[in-house]
């Protein structure tokens, strides 16, 4: 399966970070950010099988402008849409979680510029309507990957003028997720966690 | 927009003429299912809007088979997969709520066989985990939608031989939907009902 958006444009902003290697460049932009939803897509493949919880990734939306009907129903022009929404939704104890994932190659900050103005609008509602709303961030360099909630980063927003959010904020107002075998990004008891709190 | 398989083609096509046969046969199927689509993402849009509550279509999952990178990222060949889950999906009062609609041409009951084994299996998942899982059901021939739990659905299918739930049998167990204008279907009553019970 080819994915998409999560790789392409980001490859370009990279362009500044990273010095020329082609084959590194694809590597570090693409495939990581891919990763990332790969581990994620592991995990959730892994909660539901043991009735842990049950997170969907959302299908990318797309708008079709060719069908062809010979042979079945074949697409045969589309484009990807803009997400309007957010990565994952899902239910955990009967409480709506929703969660949007994110990763940087950038070492000291997660760039705010990632998220868009519509995934902010629709966490904000999730919210307002009592759902555990989420970030998963992964500085992809070094492996590691945090939950923000929602609220904070919204917070952080409102009350900052900074366009990023520093790895040492994400680490004091955040939870680290342990990584492993399987399942692959345990984000589980995090998510335990939050929804006690809330 | 192109709209499969829920096709606002379709929906043209038909309204200009039903009295053939062969038009006759395609209202039956796609279209007719289609316009409860379009009135359910109308009423959702309209809670959204409303601040009521939050449910989202998902889109339907397609399998990319060709990519274009000439102009952009273009999808030249792909096809819909099969739905493992359901239409709808959101969060009402931190509620996880999941949804299938689902609309018959009978007249005096619903063929199961509309259901498929995937999305059976994927609600009772939503009922374990402490979602609300339902059915909007429409006779499209009365204009009459209702709302069955999907918990209804499943000891159904569990405790009786039929292949079919008849109409009477849902307006004595499920939930008569009051049709209007904005919102053109007005379930929320109905989902509140639900939430408290459950």
């Amino acid at each position: 399966m080819i994915k998409y958006p999560n790789g392409q444009k980001a490859i370009n902003k990279k362009q500044q970070n990273i010095s020329s290697n082609k084959d590194a460049l694809s590597l570090s932009c693409a495939n990581r950010g891919m990763r990332l939803e790969d581990e994620i897509n592991e995990t959730n493949t892994y909660y539901k099988e043991k009735g842990l919880c049950l997170i969907y990734k959302r299908p990318t939306p797309i708008r079709v402008l060719q069908l062809d009907y010979t042979n079945g129903v074949r697409i045969k022009d589309a484009i990807y849409e803009k997400k309007s929404t957010t990565d994952y939704n899902g239910v955990y104890q009967g409480r709506y979680i929703d969660i949007e994932a994110k990763s940087t190659l950038n070492k000291t900050s997660f760039p705010l510029a990632n998220i868009s103005e519509h995934q902010l609008l629709h966490l904000e509602r999730v919210i307002k309507h009592g759902g555990i709303a989420l970030f998963i961030i992964e500085f992809t360099r070094f492996e590691r990957a945090f939950i923000l909630t929602a609220q904070y980063v919204l917070n952080f927003i409102k009350n900052n003028e900074r366009k990023s959010i520093t790895l040492l904020d994400i680490e004091e107002n955040g939870y680290e997720i342990k990584r492993g075998y399987a399942p692959r990004l345990d984000y589980l008891p995090i998510l335990q966690q939050i929804c006690h709190k809330y």
